[in-house]
């Protein structure tokens, strides 16, 4: 079946196993699964069901924090809209990277390429950039370790970095990597230095070479080939990356949740009645039409976005093991597996929103400017 | 005879009038330049003598101003090597312009162009940023109106509103106006915008809409066409400019002189030695083979470099017509009107070496910083 991954662009059926050839990553093998283990003190829910899947030289950056050089967390979000829970996959991977290995985190949200390539004002990306900041802080992250930026306002630092980077590549190399055109405008054409500035970034501020560790979703990753190219020349080290799949939208087709279809996803400012209407009416069903024949024949969890999402957000693997079961078995109805799933989003969620507001009080905490 | 205009290269017997309709400029008429003189109570001695010779919109500017509206004026110099007395050409003109119609300056110091074009470190075009604006304050200027600012020192300013301009250019418009190439740099390919940018910073910083005028070279012109295309779009006013003709290099063979070729220029930190060597040596000669010849044929003083040099530094008219006569009709000998300028320079460099020294303690009252 065909699909499309790009930084701009994920639809269609995705082969996960596929892109990591396409793309020349290299799967997350059990041996290095074992490695963060010892390392870390367990394994989060999303490496041990593989959601995280795919890497880039993290055995390599495992070995450098084994010998005693911590490295630095870089990840982001593009401001297009609001956050919904599909951006938080990453970031709630890299919260725990972050409490088991003590790094800190450089977050980038880029306002300033959403007002690049979306029908945004450069005032509406700003704006949408503080929302989302609080997104991030209200999950808990150490305020000591995480250092969040919004672009245009940390620009005159990053501007520098990125200039180093813009010095190295042509517009051709671009272009390969990011299907630019010549009818490309002259921001985008400059992005891919601003977005791979942050790689260099922790060296930069820190006046030694800091490892960096991105935990993105794979769509992400041709940016880093930028980043990884140019490292030796600036004299820094290659990123390393750890990616993980799409948390599917509700209707459940493939591609990736998206912030400006309001019905593929849930927001995190989403009410508790939203959460419920929207996962009862939207989330595509891997159950049998009837009662009857869902008893008799069972249901499919493999499809069925419920029990999809709840492989990312139910932490324990008893609870989950016994939902496929009893779904597959057809003792579980796809509704009471739907009423699971929202009792644990807006469980989730109530907290969320709460920490989110107590955020706008907590900005300075976190942000770096300049 | 062939030659080269372009913000990049400058070469051959330049035809300014030709490069008048190339680039669809205008000639500064005398209507244009009795109006100045109206409203400065005078002309600047590069007005009278053409070396100001086109511009672009310097009518609706003046009307403007006539309305009460004070322009602002914006210039710069690319570091790419030490200050030369070809830069100080329309400095010069500008600072005549800020005193006689109390403008502000805004001055860009292109740190970060000339590391994207040049063999150069971003380190080495920095310091080189300092080391110029040392000769733009060393001028004479108001501290109170000037504002100096190198591209990496204010980027976060500058890329605000580079970003503006960057979303309404695309790359192929780019490839017309400047000869970029597939194999350009990615941070050249976004320079136009945050050359583009100082247009309308005037306008961001007051926020109110300011009418900018640009002295400049003519071969910097290209620059500005992006700013005018972009101007409506962005709710500003269309920058207008005023530009000279380049101060010819010692050997006199037409293009404009080079930092570059330390024996085709003078640069403003040589010694008063120096600069009686490179004339005598160097500066091209209009006068005939022998004295004996001179004094009977006259000689060419419009070949003669050091006679064109004194056009550009000499104020008096009167003084500059004698000498066009006496070295026409051989009463002046070559070696004469060579000493005459090495006077009028060594003492101007003289000032200006005091002045550019005094101005290292200086540099907090003009410079921009983010």
């Amino acid at each position: 079946m065909a699909y499309t991954v790009t930084p701009w662009e994920v639809s269609g059926d995705i082969d996960y196993a596929r892109l990591i050839k396409d793309f020349g990553t290299s799967p997350l093998s059990d041996v290095l699964l074992k490695r963060i283990e010892k390392l870390a003190g367990g394994l989060h829910h999303m490496l041990r069901r593989k959601i995280f899947f795919s890497h880039r030289d993290l055995d390599i950056l495992l070995r450098k924090h084994e010998q005693g050089n911590t490295f630095a967390l870089y990840t982001g979000r593009g401001p297009s809209g609001n956050t919904h829970i599909g951006h938080l996959v990453p970031w709630l991977f890299t919260k725990w990277l972050q409490d088991r290995f003590g790094a800190e985190l450089y977050f980038q949200i880029t306002n300033d390429e959403k007002f690049f390539i979306k029908d945004l004002s450069l005032e509406e990306t700003t704006r949408l950039a503080y929302e989302n900041a609080l997104d991030v802080i209200a999950l808990g992250f150490d305020p000591e370790k995480t250092h969040i930026f919004i672009d245009t306002e940390y620009a005159k630092t990053l501007y520098g970095i990125a200039a180093q980077v813009a010095r190295r590549v042509t517009f051709s190399q671009a272009k390969a990597v990011f299907g630019f055109s010549n009818e490309t405008n002259l921001g985008l054409a400059f992005w891919p230095a601003m977005q791979a500035a942050p790689c260099f970034l922790p060296s930069v501020l820190k006046k030694r070479k800091v490892p960096v560790l991105i935990p993105a979703a794979i769509d992400q990753d041709p940016y880093w080939r930028i980043s990884r190219d140019v490292a030796p020349r600036l004299g820094y080290e290659k990123p390393a990356a750890i990616h993980c799949v799409f948390l599917p939208p509700l209707q459940g087709a493939g591609g990736k949740m998206s912030a400006s279809e309001a019905e593929s996803a849930v927001f995190t400012t989403d009410s508790a009645a939203e959460v419920k209407r929207k996962i009862l009416k939207y989330a595509f069903s891997g159950g049998q039409a009837t009662v009857e024949e869902h008893r008799k024949l069972g249901g499919n969890p493999d499809v069925d976005v419920a029990y999809q999402w709840l492989r990312f957000f139910e932490e324990d693997d008893s609870v989950l093991a016994q939902l496929y079961k009893d779904y597959r078995s057809g003792a579980l109805l796809t509704g009471e597996l739907k009423m699971l799933l929202i009792r644990k989003l807006t469980g989730f969620l109530e907290d969320h929103q709460r920490e989110r507001e107590r955020a706008r009080k907590r900005l300075d905490e976190f942000l770096l400017r300049d």
